[in-house]
């Protein structure tokens, strides 16, 4: 296949454009001059992203930062304030398993539950706070993280009944909720609820800029003024006082407003993408609480594919890397470039021996 | 029944002594004079004690602190070095639910295991490994914490099959472990293992030494001699250097000789005093992983037991307080006070409506 | 000099009891039987100890604790909530120098001010509130702590004119104020002012229990009772909720009443002695602002004195170490024991070639 | 003056680009489409930025992070390890005012020292390490931050005497050494010494990316391979994992080369610039130890100065604001825009009545 073909991403949520393309993309966002950067993150594109974010949740306020990791830090910290408190989190979510334990080091101390899929159980929340209740020692459940979709589980939906489940649990003890919604706008597109109707339930919700919103970095976090007013001096305390932040959140302000639309796009052409493999003999493994992710079987030696194998290179396709006979693929924008027939023929080649 | 009969305590695991108890015990044993005050926890008493204490578990070193909760988390912060330390701990032990988060303030991100028993298998920690290991950003298993016999779980003692399969795992990958001995002696008296075979392949042990030895506070952490001889500030540093520990130190240190044939004599006791009261028609429930906690159905209401329930009083029993239906009952050095058919029938009168 | 005389110890701020002294006296308090423990210091002769340290002091509320170290480091925590919180220390206080920058650990930052001997100058609280609020990133004072008298600097008092101008500072800007009161007894004597009204402006006062209270370790730290009605939890979770502390505070409380009688005959006696040594030939030094220490020209070698010092031996006589030919002394309890002019004569026997 | 004056910068260090121009700038620098992106900080511009520096420091190794304030604290944790460490710092440097105390937050207690100008004395750093091995506690003098030029004070320069006598002193008691550097090239050019020459005694330097090497934001730690190696992990858990930092990379690394040529241009036109104002009746105050800054007399109101004064904007330059009658000016790139005769006459005019 030749070298003119579109580039189809496999392996991520988004559309990664290449330094040369973000950098024409900034030049053209910044040609009649206007655009004023901001100070250490206060003014200029990082407030107006800042209010655009707190719009699409229905939040009073939002605040950059510049990575997801800080986001969740701080939200934590807001959350879970008093002696020896604890937050509930999934087992395999990216707060328990690839933060770095930094909620650890902010004094927190994570409680993980098992979960059903990407979900977990009122029931577990209950026996948490019952097991904090109960304590020698004052613990108390200050705070309940949900991610979904679940990097870690394919960008698998937290049940949506267990999930009013354990959010009416939390209301009623009157602990604060945190949507990790770095990728919200993939289970608006499978779920049809927009993502203030997703995050209306949840004190804090923290969206990525960089996975699919074309930003070279960055988190926003969003919720009620009275907790993030204060929040530029914590930010630059821990670090995160980046002299200009404008770079980021012009890209993510001038993404924003097609997600939405964007994602229903992607949505259809995975569905027809998806069938087209079928047809085309392909195992095709799709996850009743899936969105984006599907996982196809595979014969062919692993080192085909990833991110420099043969198999992708020569079609053109950002591959991610399989695991025992199975590869992850993930829909974004970049399926859009080709027609799905296209998509799912240039896939079914590189899986043929 | 009379006042003068023996106080039989049902509650905890050894015998209570009243200050009146404990001070006449102390002056006895100050009574020639030649006993030298520590300073500040070094010499005289305090480092006896440590010195058999360390000979009890065939560890180099042994070093005395105010509190359970500091022994376990000192073992923690020697053992669990280095960013992003995750420590296993079985999610009903006292380390994960009594002790305030401790371990947290040190750092440390306790990894809690859903166990069987009072024990968890090595296939979990083996998944925890390999949690660790997936990270995004660096987290090493950095220790294990085993707690047996489970003060949360009725003293109900870690299995010996799954204890060996952990130890086995936990040397191949190098992380060190921390027994939670607070209660080793008893499980010595039920698994017929003396404290050092138990304690062998933990490179930490702690010991309490009010649970039964007598002493009014104080625990004794044993291990390497590389580890612990430093530790003298940091027990000050965390606000445990108190100005002298000799009182504590001198009880624990008369108590600790005879704990072996005691416990023997206790476990004795024990199992005349369960059979007497199942004959005499109580529905008893001995655990298989037992020791010397066993619980007993009652019909009459919960408040009759208890510290101060009439039905304590009256037969001079000392209680715990019934949980839906049942009660826990603890064997310790007081059922050697009187008969196991003298126990056993105060105890049926208590019970009888 | 015969072994029948009176052990005078000129050492430290108190008679240090031998075990079997400490044991007797023990057994005498609780010979009636009516002393019930404590459980984890609540109740029994701990709770009545918070009483009367509070009565003493004219605060809410008082709680043991086994430290000092622990006392102020939860002090400061109260004190100083929220965000980089800094609080003003003098450069030679106890805090910054011999706590193990426990306060560090509690996120809390020192800001050591220089002194003019043990106390410092409002102007300089005024500097460091300027420079907080000149950050960029916001810190806040959030506390000052008085340590008077002085232990690093011979027990010498904070200037009352300086230490109102402080006070004065802290009220305008809404800082609170700890006095580290460890030896405020002292202070009573040499200012004639009862240590509620020395203790007065303070939020917080913590007072030790074993410099000559003649219990075997422990503090008590007094303030508003919203404060510290809770502290019970977080004592335990610093690993500082012992089991039984009823020694300790029995002690202690019996020791309470007789203080002040005790500290002014003592500076009487001080007076007389200092006096006596100057007649005798003595070269004395006298603080202006000084209490129960003074300091000594020697011209014998430094290892006559000391704990084990020859000198100090053949006198019965406990000496501190000397410091490039001088050699600070301390009047407590045990210069009541002999007259003035013994205590001098033995003095100057052990100063003499 | 007309609008088309080239506009001079008097409050900073450097030129600080527009969006449009910083944007511009970016897509020249890509436009050939060779420019890989770093993934979290890895690879790409940003590992060759980390190398060029590296090479300018004469150090083995080098990492990019988000922020000074985060340099600033890896330092000081790579620095200052084990139990009670404690970090020597100026009392009027970045890291003790500015920096919102995170170095307490990794458990450092900062000892802050009062200087002679932006300098301090061997025998202060003497006294501090006495008074630590004086503690009742473990605490060790871990580290010393020099900070030069000193921003608090008008980037004067640590004095070169007493430097060298806290090196030899830092030397003979093996405590590491960190140099905030933030401005080093504003030193090299003042004082004649090479960044490397400079930087040789520290174990690490820090740069600042956007002061005037005209990134967005960005810092780099230089130091030993052997403690920086690993710093990847630690830079993510502390949330400076960005996705991309490439832009940022990019852009200083294009600025590096020029830095000392441009800088010796600099100083050379502020001799210039700053004789003409004295010429012209200006009161101009020139540090004896200062480097890029000197201050004015200014007898109008302090609201003609600032970012959006009247004086200011007429002139086109950017004036800081004026304190008690005193006007700071710094000389950076954009000083060599126009002759030294113009920069002074614009200044001149915008200083009279």
């Amino acid at each position: 296949m030749g070298s003119d073909l579109p580039f189809i991403n496999l392996a991520d949520d988004g559309i990664v454009p290449t330094p040369r393309e973000m950098a024409r993309r900034l030049a053209d966002l910044t040609a009649d001059g206007d655009i004023a950067a901001d100070y250490y993150g206060d003014g200029g594109p990082v407030e107006a992203l800042e209010r655009a974010v707190a719009t699409v949740f229905a939040k009073e306020r939002a605040v950059m930062v510049p990575t997801g990791t800080m986001a969740n830090r701080l939200a934590l910290q807001l959350m879970a304030r008093g002696p020896g408190p604890r937050v509930i989190v999934h087992r395999d979510s990216h707060v328990f398993n690839d933060a770095g334990d930094s909620a650890t080091a902010s004094g927190i101390t994570l409680v993980p539950v098992a979960g059903r899929g990407a979900g977990f159980d009122p029931e577990q929340v209950l026996a948490e706070i019952a097991r904090a209740a109960s304590a020698r020692v004052k613990a108390t459940i200050g705070g309940i993280v949900i991610e979904t979709p679940s990097r870690r589980l394919h960008n698998r939906i937290f049940d949506q009944a267990a999930r009013d489940g354990v959010v009416a649990v939390a209301n009623t003890h009157g602990i604060p909720l945190l949507l990790d919604g770095a990728r919200v706008f993939i289970e608006s597109a499978w779920t049809g609820r927009s993502p203030s109707e997703i995050a209306k339930p949840f004190d804090f919700v923290y969206l990525s800029l960089y996975k699919y919103l074309t930003a070279p970095f960055g988190a926003v976090l969003a919720g009620p003024a009275a907790a993030l007013d204060g929040l530029f001096h914590e930010r630059r305390r821990q670090g995160g006082g980046l002299y200009q932040m404008w770079p980021a959140a012009l890209l993510a302000l001038d993404s924003l407003p097609s997600q939405t639309d964007l994602w229903r796009q992607t949505r259809l052409a995975s569905d027809a993408v998806l069938a087209a493999l079928r047809a085309g003999g392909a195992e095709v493994n799709i996850y009743p609480d899936g969105s984006n992710c599907a996982t196809l079987s595979i014969v062919r030696e692993a080192a085909l594919f990833g991110d420099t194998g043969e198999s992708a290179r020569s079609a053109r396709l950002k591959f991610a890397s399989p695991s025992s006979g199975s590869l992850a693929i993930k829909a974004n924008a970049s399926w859009l470039l080709a027609s799905p027939d296209d998509v799912a023929n240039r896939i079914l080649s590189a899986l043929r021996l």
